[in-house]
C-alpha cells in the first residue's frame, strides 16, 4: 500500500519573508493557484505579521481569502500573535500556526516575547478559537522554532524542547510542529527528538520543518519518517529563513522533496510538470531572487514514474 | 563508543575527470597533501586512463607516486583496465579501483567493453596482483558503476546489480562498492541494495558512492550507513561527474558529509579548519569551476564540537 505523506507548502510565507522584493498580489495568487493544481494537499499562503514589520504581507487578507476559493487545499497562515490570529481568524482559513521559540533569544529576536509569554500568547488564540461560532473550524498548530538550535543563543537542550511540546499540547494546541529554523539539526538528533516528541503528544504531533543551510533538509526529512512523521513543510526552490535568526536560509526543497518521496513509493499527490510550471510562475515574478533545487535543473531520472 | 565512518575523497580522480580546465600538477599535489592534513583516511588520487581521452590525467603516474610519501593515508587510483592497473601497480599505490557498469549501455559508453569483457578485465588484474612479489600488497576493489540506474539505459534491475557483487567477489577482488553514477538513486532503494549485497559479499562489501544530482547525496549516505556500510566517498566542493554518462553530475560534498557524520558522533578524524584550507587551494586552482557546498558557505554551528 502507498503511504501518503502530506507535503505543506511554506513558499508562500517562509519563502517570501525573506525575500526583499515584493511579489505582486496579483502573481502570489496564480503561484497558490498552480501550487494547488500541481497537487499541494496544504500551503501555508502568508503571514499575519505587522506588515511595517515584513511588508511583503501586507496583502495577507487578500492572499488568504483567494485561497480559501481553491478546492482540495487546507489552507494555513502563520500567526505571531492574538492580533494576527483575530485577522486571520475573519478571512477563515483552515488552519493557523503560531511560532514558540524553544530559545529565548529567539523568541524575544522574532515575537519580542518569552517563550513564557509566548505559550500565554498560544492559550489566547486557542480561546479565540473556541469562541468561533459553531460550525466555523479552525486548527490551531504551535510551531516550535529553533528546536534543534539557535544561532543566536547556541545549543538548545532536547529538554527543553520536549517540555515546550508538553506545554503547547496542555495548552490546548491542534496540532505540534518542530522546526529547525537555522539548519543546526542533524538526522541522529532528529530522529530521537521526534521519537520523544510523538511520546509526549501522540497524534497531535504534526509537521516536521527543516532549512537546508548545512545540506542535511532531505537526510532531516528522511530522519523524521523514520521517527513516524508523515507531515513535512518544505518550500518550492528552497526559498525561506527566518529575519530575525541571523544565518537562517533556505527550507528544504519541495521539488527535490517530492522527488525523493515518489521515488521510495510515497504518495504526495503531487505531479511534476505542473509544480516546475508552478516554479516558472515563481521565478518570473521575482527576478533577480536565489532559487535552489537539483531536479528543477537535472529533471526526473529516465523512465521514472510517479507512486500511485 | 565513537564509531569510525572512512571517508575516500574522490575529488583528485572523480572530481577532476569531469573539470574542463587542468588543474596543475603542482596544484594538485597541494591540494591532495592539504587533504590528507586534513585527516581525510583514503584518498582516491587519479586515474590511469588513457591520457589521450582524458588529458587531466596525464601526470597520474606522478600524482599516485607523490601521494605515496605522504603519512597516515590509502592512496587509491581508479583503473579502466589491465594497462592502467599495470601503470598504477608501478607506483605503488594502496589500492586499485576498476569501475563495472552494471548498465551494457554505460559499460561500452565508459570503457568499451561489455560487461562480461570487464569482468574479465577484472580477473587478469586480480592475476596482475597475485603476482605481485611478495610483500608489495596492492587491493583490487570493483566498483559497480550506474547499480541505481542509468541515463543511457534507464532503469537498472537491482538483481543485475547482485549476480555482479558475486561474479567480482568470485573473481576475487579484495572488496567491492557499488555507485550510483548519475544521481538516480533514492534512500529505500540504496538500504535494500546494501543489505542485499552484504548478505552476498559480507565484510568484502566496502564504500557507497553517490552523486548529489537530485540532491538526495546525504539522505543516501544516511541509508547506506543503516544498511552497514561505514566506507563513503565524496568529493570536495561536489565535483565529479562521468564524462561517459550524460547529465552525470557533482559526487556528494565532503564538506557537508563530514559535518552531518561529526554532528550524529560518527569520527571521520578529519579537521574542519583544514579541510576548509584545502578548499581554499582547489578554488585557487581551478578558476571559474563550479563548486558546490552548504558548510562551506554556512560555517559550522555557534558551538559545535567534532566528535572525538
Amino acid at each position: 500500500m502507498t503511504k501518503a505523506i502530506t507535503i505543506s507548502e511554506v513558499g508562500p510565507r517562509d519563502g517570501l519573508q525573506n525575500t526583499k522584493i515584493f511579489m505582486p498580489t496579483d502573481a502570489k495568487k496564480r503561484w497558490i493557484a498552480a501550487l494547488a493544481a500541481a497537487g499541494l494537499r496544504e500551503i501555508e499562503v502568508c503571514s499575519f505579521v505587522n506588515p511595517k514589520l515584513i511588508p511583503q504581507f501586507a496583502d495577507a487578507a487578500e492572499i488568504a481569502a483567494f485561497a480559501m476559493t481553491l478546492p482540495n487545499i487546507q489552507v494555513v497562515a502563520l500567526v505571531p500573535n492574538l492580533k494576527g490570529a483575530e485577522r486571520a481568524a475573519e478571512t477563515g482559513v483552515h488552519k493557523i500556526s503560531l511560532p514558540i521559540s524553544a530559545s529565548e533569544a529567539h523568541s524575544k529576536s522574532n515575537v519580542r516575547k518569552t517563550v513564557d509569554e509566548q505559550v500565554d500568547e498560544l492559550k489566547r488564540i486557542v480561546a479565540l478559537r473556541d469562541a468561533l461560532p459553531a460550525g466555523r473550524k479552525m486548527e490551531v498548530n504551535g510551531g516550535i522554532s529553533t528546536a534543534f538550535g539557535c544561532t543566536l543563543q547556541g545549543e538548545v537542550p532536547q529538554a527543553d524542547v520536549l517540555r515546550l511540546v508538553e506545554r503547547i499540547a496542555a495548552a490546548g494546541a491542534d496540532t505540534i510542529s518542530i522546526a529547525d529554523t537555522v539548519g543546526y539539526a542533524n538526522p541522529k538528533q532528529v530522529r530521537e527528538m521526534f521519537v520523544e516528541a510523538r511520546r509526549i503528544a501522540g497524534p497531535k504531533l504534526d509537521a516536521a520543518h527543516f532549512h537546508n543551510t548545512r545540506g542535511l533538509g532531505l537526510a532531516n526529512c528522511m530522519a523524521a519518517l523514520e521517527a513516524g512523521v508523515t507531515a513535512l513543510d518544505s518550500s518550492m526552490a528552497g526559498l525561506g529563513g527566518c529575519p530575525y535568526a541571523p544565518g537562517a536560509s533556505g527550507n528544504v526543497i519541495t521539488e527535490d522533496l517530492v522527488f525523493m518521496l515518489e521515488a521510495m513509493g510515497y504518495s504526495t499527490g503531487v505531479d511534476f510538470d505542473k509544480l516546475i510550471a508552478a516554479r516558472r510562475i515563481l521565478e518570473e515574478a521575482l527576478p533577480g531572487a536565489e532559487f535552489h533545487g537539483h531536479l528543477a535543473k537535472a529533471g526526473l531520472p529516465k523512465g521514472f514514474k510517479e507512486a500511485a
